[in-house]
């Protein structure tokens, strides 16, 4: 059946999370019913990755097979109409019949925003982990580097999941701040070949007291040579974290 | 008693607007209540003007007296621990004992924002006009320009309100698009010594169909000869209008 790959940007304050879920709404349930009304077919919608609740997403990429003889365009405006105001498709595209948004990505970006200083963004609280201190987010930088290349990653796994592999590759890491309208906030920026459940989330909540002072520049370092779990590395929350985008061939 | 003067931003979302009203939680309320549990007094909080349910701000200034004798610092360190996380009060200083937030101000700016175009920025909604048709915001910039200077903006006030006199002076009006991390969106910015009730959403109100070509760029000289608020200008949702800074002496 034809496939089709659509960019989708979310605010997930409101989802369980991207996987369809019994106890909530989630992001692929609502894009899966918006489907059903449109096509009037049961049609799974495969998401390049699960992002839980709370997390954003400015470039999720996802695929699902339709016989619709809908155009692009036009599907592309029966879904956004369907979705909820906070879900929204920006752009679909007919893809290769074998495409896949998860078997076939390369590489992806994520986000994750502190908001840091004793003056909180009003405007912020659902888009960033507030830290009630000044944070240094050159030291963050600094500190962060040892991550790119390729690792064992298990020590910013999440606790539970097993995985064939915790090898990853990270291409790129960066830490800097951003002003805003009304303040300023630090971004780090994070692209790799893939992730382990939570990495993100686990390498921001290892930055953190970097960035505070409370660790220094050489923590990363020596979390990543644990290659364990059991260390009192936090996990960021949930809400400070944007998938960015996705990279297929 | 000294007085002090406060600069306030705030998510108005989730209030009536800036006044006490027996409807709801207004940003006012909150921050007199915060005073009350700091200070055991019951004070006014003067604001520079009041914003309507839904407006936001990122400059409001308040003005208040107490016989309290904390620090600036601390007073602003307790009234950010009371206020809810979508107000914060972002700086404080001691002023002139005769000192008043809506007599002494001598220059108000307000911005408000359209999201144009079919794609809905999910992150946008509680904070923009949302205009599903592409706009020419050049031609809003060009069309505005007439309303600077000392003019009657009595087509620009809102139907119900009196006031002495609707005479006003603009000393700027631009209207620019500006990038956002997803999409775009238009920003109107708007000086003046001073604002008629509804006259910002009103102007955006009126800037809107010059923006989607149903009006041409004459429109707004033409509102504002009438002298008369009888005309099909619209007044702008309130989500889209941001407070952005008051000038004293």
């Amino acid at each position: 059946m034809p496939t089709f790959k659509i960019t989708i940007a979310y605010d997930g304050t409101n989802y369980v999370g991207w996987q369809v879920q019994p106890n909530g709404p989630s992001i692929q349930e609502k894009l899966q019913q918006a489907l059903f009304k449109i096509t009037e077919e049961k049609t799974v919608v495969v998401g390049s990755g699960r992002t839980d609740a709370g997390v954003h997403a400015w470039g999720q990429v996802a695929s699902f097979e339709t016989a619709s003889t809908l155009s692009p365009e036009k599907l592309l405006r029966a879904l956004n109409a369907q979705t909820p105001y906070d879900i929204t498709v920006i752009s679909i595209e007919r893809a290769p019949d074998d495409f896949h948004a998860i078997r076939n990505a390369k590489k992806k970006r994520y986000r994750y925003f502190f908001q840091d200083g004793r003056i909180l963004d009003p405007f912020g609280l659902r888009y960033a982990w507030f830290v009630p201190f000044e944070m240094d987010e050159q030291a963050m930088h600094r500190a962060g580097q040892v991550l790119i290349g390729e690792h064992d990653f298990t020590s910013f796994a999440a606790k539970k999941t097993q995985t064939k592999t915790n090898i990853r590759h990270i291409y790129g890491l960066t830490v800097t701040r951003e002003t805003t309208p009304l303040l300023s906030r630090i971004v780090l920026e994070v692209e790799a070949n893939g992730f382990l459940y939570n990495m993100v989330r686990n390498i921001a909540g290892a930055l953190q007291p970097v960035g505070t002072g409370r660790q220094s520049e050489s923590w990363l370092g020596e979390l990543l040579a644990l290659k364990n779990r059991e260390h009192p590395g936090m996990t960021a929350p949930p809400q400070g974290l944007f998938m960015v985008d996705v990279t297929y061939d």
